[in-house]
């Protein structure tokens, strides 16, 4: 577990020259179309006394279902408009059961777990597919429609995302100014997207170990899935490694950063090989809005798990109001 | 992740002789002495609306401070006294933080989450630290002291078990006849080991993949630490074979599981490296109570994880009564 | 490279009784639909002195655009039509390079090589997508779609390796009365699936340690990708493991061997940790047709190479006439 | 796959200020003896249509029978005197089967494939043993011989190289002014050596991601066979460190690569762990001839593959002319 | 094995500036007690002609026994006091079986070959125990009782290293000014430690790629065991990464090693992915008597084995005398 | 490290029915010709005060000069004429320095240390090299020659193991009578070859862990090197399995055994990968004079090493006479 990437005090300098595509905020106006809102929710009984489960469908990207799970405390637990933690999951995980990731209801948030489409059969199950025009790619989702920006799959995974923020506000139980985005790894990227693609949406924004960031260099440094699915396709593909980064620059978290504007904490873990530590610092130094870091030293990409999660509970009280 | 143990069907009739000592009972007997129960608790902010936790110190084997959280379901969600669940970690594991394992609470149950006596630097923290007498071992905890019965790693570490049901019924809040015990993989032994050894005070059981049964068979199938710490202890001491497994046979969750009473529900994972199926079927079919196994065919020692969750919500639901 | 599967003497007999469902033929006909054959062909520079090269585009599943190559031998090597072979790709490979995979055309067949939809930017690239309804999936191929058989990847595949013979027996330049099909690994389960689904159309086949035989089996002892994907998904969805089986039923090349009927020839290695050899032995015994098999006993994966291709020379010379 | 040599930049500029012994010319010279040219070829059958085998057997180094296969194309193909390919093998491999290396006969070039003497029993075989004087060794090729000059392994196999080329030159279907020497890796060091040591006599270089350049880095950097049975070796034989580096100055590429005239196309690959970038670039850049090289950025040691070929297919033909 | 830290002329000439406690002398005085020598000695059947052997107890930390071999050269081979080696082992071992260390006897010194405590399960045997105080650690003993310097285990390993030296020192046979300590890995930190603690007693260190030195960056580059048990204890105890190396400051042989002052033959190996080699020379650079350094330029951990060892003999009798 | 052969009651039963070629005697005969001993041997220093060290260097196979140590007890130590034990080293290794392998010599008995010709770069040095005609081969010295048993390099290796018999009988401070061939892995190899091809020689056996015993077996159950070079061998020459399995019959130690007369204590490991156990009961089952075994069952190659040292130690001075 040595460490590859820039020491602690070089890493938080780094502030990579970033290539901005020109129409970049005109490709995604395009993509985040303005059709409304559209969802539906079930109670379910997911077997716990202390929360309130709504099985949630609502319409991603083309109108495409999104499966989420909408987590209450228990109504003997709240009082008035709840703030909200809008989840984003990892690479190949999902929204998982019923009971499965309550962490934000329990803390007294409402807490929505979205699928990341076509994900969760891994670490945790999902339950949304995804369909849409795709060439030859590596196995795996990184790749995806990577041979043009209309069709890579983040385009599809960044507008769920963005909706899926949209879908928390409008919740009766919720109090619509007070929504913040969360995730680790791909859901780091994700709550950072929906952070820089609808700033005004977006209160708080909790960024742990992002992944997709600085994605050249990640390419450089990563030594683990699933960043060598790119380092595969470029390998195979050996014509299309200008084109692609030409792509992926639409998506690159680093590159969204800017855009964002509400307050952010972020994690890195300074032996992270799957998402190297000076592109998650890419992001981070690149980010618009208030912004704090905790680092991390002697971990790999599992960064601060719990207590992270500590830091966390207080950091986001003291942003959203309580919980 | 091909398999390496017997298939299903054989698996599941699969019943060693193993040797029982003759002394079993008395050895335990004499170390689980009739020192009362002490323990104090403070409550602590665990940043969680919906639990309420307290730091709990409790003397275990000899009279050392074991320390363990009590987490119980926010007042406004309890009425009446609580069953209970005593919850024991896997090897390397410890309590982790206030906020960190409360599903058992989340459903409605008085959770004691306890450490493991030394353990608690790898995939989630203790407090607790061990003093024992110990001769040369490997690293590790499952060779500590393993020249002796008496100086055994695993002696301090079962009473240390029974002692915290003990704790967990004593609360106020907890009604002492609806207290189970539960882990997974070491937790699983732990968890057995209570059952075994104090039967009269468990009413239900929830074993994971359980280690530390049939370790004859164990040290010549597992493929993966913890067990090989075993492997590489007898590989140096050559001449301590017979002996080390005669003291292992006073341990051994297969030898213990015939003297337990309490309905348990066991779960078992078909490409186990770091428990042989085989083994888990040794203790399942030498359980002395009512018992069921949950069979997952494609998993590894993770196991059925949330959807073992599920089933043992209903399953528990149902031993207990309502949490 | 220990073996882990059955000696050569055992496996030579294994014969499972693996679940043909009862409306296996409709599924197949329903999917293989009477649409007539579409496709155009371009003539490229392939740099070659002795092959001349066309770029295929034909409409396979659903009348999805599927490419590949028709390598000719050069007019001064040609007279009167010629036999012809159509190769399927290992996974995630693709038809390559215009110069890339001749090996037939040299030999002096009419050579098609096929893109398999969606792969080809691993060992070798492609350039045909694939889209199509799929559910959460496991990254990669052999799970996509496999929530239903409609859906399933293969289904798609299977379709495309069908039309694709149906395109080289249209061609001018072959005698549709002597076309063959080939591939190892994947590309010998589509091998096998054109030789079962399509039986009056193959004239012969060359099949090499096929992937996607008795794939209950296979899950049971590979130790490689890409099988492993399958465990994965079977490890994650604990709940769907009977369903998924019976989807893959469809597909097994160990059941769709039994409808073919051209006269075939397989091989085996003995030290293959990816196509165990008792599932391809599955399949060769359920072959429908006259069968010879070759045994390579100390190879993994890669089989008889080179050996394999200088018997499958004779071999076919044989069974097609002179190429 | 961490890039762990120089970025692109830098190695482009990596000039490392080499040792060349004194005595360089003067020990080649005497190594390659003018005894006289002395093959037989016997034709075989290929089972191929378009290509016409010869089974060489020529006089290398000490008059030791090498063997090789002389590809040409069909007769019905050809006109004229050929150009000619002289191909060299990768570490471990042979001249294969009468059918196996046939791309640059069916491109239109008389071509021989050369045993690599005592290798061919890994990717490719071969039927060309070897005696020579050698002390203790590491197990392989790298090492034999090697505590002496006159004894080295690849003194032996440098004049197979160069001998092979006059073999071809030979050939009444070629014309001697327009032949090339052509490898990857190993195949690579001995088209360099080739080219190097029989300078008149080489029209072109086809040289991929050679092996065998600046070794004293190689040791350093390389992370996979075969560099590593040098490091072995040295680090068995401490007190040879500086003694082995002597011997190997005679045979390194990016020492021999300045006495090279022909012109070159090199490739290089950016993540290549076998042949570090940064010591290919030493060879370039020390070439005395004409030269390009194609950078691989995203792929190991196996570079630019097919890609390569359609590069090499267009250059060799501007190079030579037509094939 | 890439070489992973500095280049030989760089790693020369690191001297990293480190921390030194205020109180480190009172630390290690108060440690060090002025308890009489108290051991005993019992003659053992070794098998051997050439050696007389004898199993020492004797009083080490806080007056746990530790057990130890004194090999003699047996009486027909000395005359007058013999000089003395203290032989301390690397991680794991312990002073195995009673034939089994005798290097030193055979070379004419008395050789007193010491337990770690605790250790000696692993590639050789030990005899003696460890009890002492210890909080939650990672299996192994370089995290024991880390939570405090007056727990930690290297205090009392390495107070048992200066009660060693007293103990052959104070041995009929020996001659207490010519008593040299002497260790590979652990073994040289251990001796480093006794050199720098007891500089009064020590005549003479022989120090082999010696662990614990510069142990932050030691937890930066180490890619194996043990180091690897420290970073995951700091990757799970993300809380006291400061209040760790703060401990452990008190232990590092490179800030000990200024306190020696007997001469010293280092030897550090330049590929060593244990003990980096610059964490060496920091302990080299550092060291305060006249010094020596063998440097192995091609060797990982093995270091320079029975070369050193050579070199150790001539140098030893340069500094002690006839042995 | 999971067991992946027979359990041992199995395994001690295994005796299989091996092919013995019917001009065995035959070809060791014409083998092993009547060249008259030849050797001369310099005294060195060593450094040791113990040991009294010759440099010997005697004709071996074909007159070719083999290296070995003469290690005597010092002078002070004997009296009257030594027993002697002829040591044979694992594959990769040679007779080391003058002072690194003095076992025997240490307990007392005149101890010869033989270099394996060609071999002596790895684990420790050698001196001696090896030319012989060989054909294509496997880096490394296994499948060296091995197209035809007269130039296999195992021919050579057990001829020269013969001779050095011969050599240790023949010096001046040995007892003939008394004279043992000991050795590990390839030197238990060795060692059994001798005393099954020079029975009236060898006065006893000391043969541990054995390798090249039921040769096919072991090609199918190794995991390690260096059985694998057999196994990738096999895996290229696909033609030459049935004739490489005859050639190997004539040096397959479970087929020599038979024909040894001398008293052997054998060893065996129950987690070998290199030299499965029932390889080795294969050998010792068959071994035709009174033998025994030492079992270890949690040991993989390394076998019991000091515990078996202790053994042979009491063995052979029983077998012998006192050292």
């Amino acid at each position: 577990m040595m460490r590859s990437d820039l020491p602690l005090s070089e890493a938080r300098a780094y502030r990579p020259d970033l290539m901005v595509p020109d129409d970049l905020a005109e490709f995604w106006r395009a993509t985040l179309d303005d059709a409304p809102v559209s969802w539906d929710a079930v109670r379910v009984d997911n077997g716990l006394l202390a929360i309130e489960t709504h099985d949630v469908s609502f319409a991603g990207f083309g109108g495409d279902p999104v499966r989420a799970w909408l987590h209450l405390p228990a109504p003997g637990l709240r009082s008035g408009p709840l703030p909200g933690v809008v989840q984003f999951q990892g690479y190949n995980g999902g929204r998982g059961l019923a009971h499965e990731h309550v962490f934000w209801a329990t803390a007294g948030y409402a807490q929505l777990v979205v699928d990341t489409r076509g994900q969760g059969s891994g670490w945790t199950t999902g339950a949304t597919g995804d369909v849409g025009p795709a060439g030859p790619s590596q196995p795996g989702f990184l790749t995806r429609g990577i041979e043009d920006r209309d069709t890579y799959y983040y385009r599809r995974a960044y507008a769920d995302a963005c909706r899926a923020v949209e879908v928390l506000r409008g919740h009766d139980a919720v109090d619509p100014a007070r929504v913040a985005v969360a995730g680790a790894s791909q859901g780091g990227a994700l709550a950072l997207a929906a952070a820089a693609l609808v700033p005004d949406l977006v209160a708080a924004v909790l960024c742990d170990v992002p992944f997709l960031c600085d994605l050249r260099r990640s390419a450089d440094l990563a030594q683990a899935e699933p960043c060598l699915e790119l380092v595969r396709y470029l390998g195979a593909h050996r014509d299309r490694v200008e084109q692609t980064f030409a792509t992926l620059a639409y998506f690159d978290g680093a590159v969204l950063a800017r855009l964002a504007r509400a307050p952010a904490l972020f994690s890195v873990a300074m032996m992270d090989v799957i998402c190297p530590p000076t592109t998650v610092f890419a992001a981070f130094n690149a980010y618009g809005g208030p912004k704090g870091v905790e680092v991390y030293e002697f971990n790999d990409h599992e960064g601060g798990e719990a207590f992270q999660r500590s830091r966390q509970l207080v950091w986001l009280r003291a942003a959203l109001g309580p919980g």
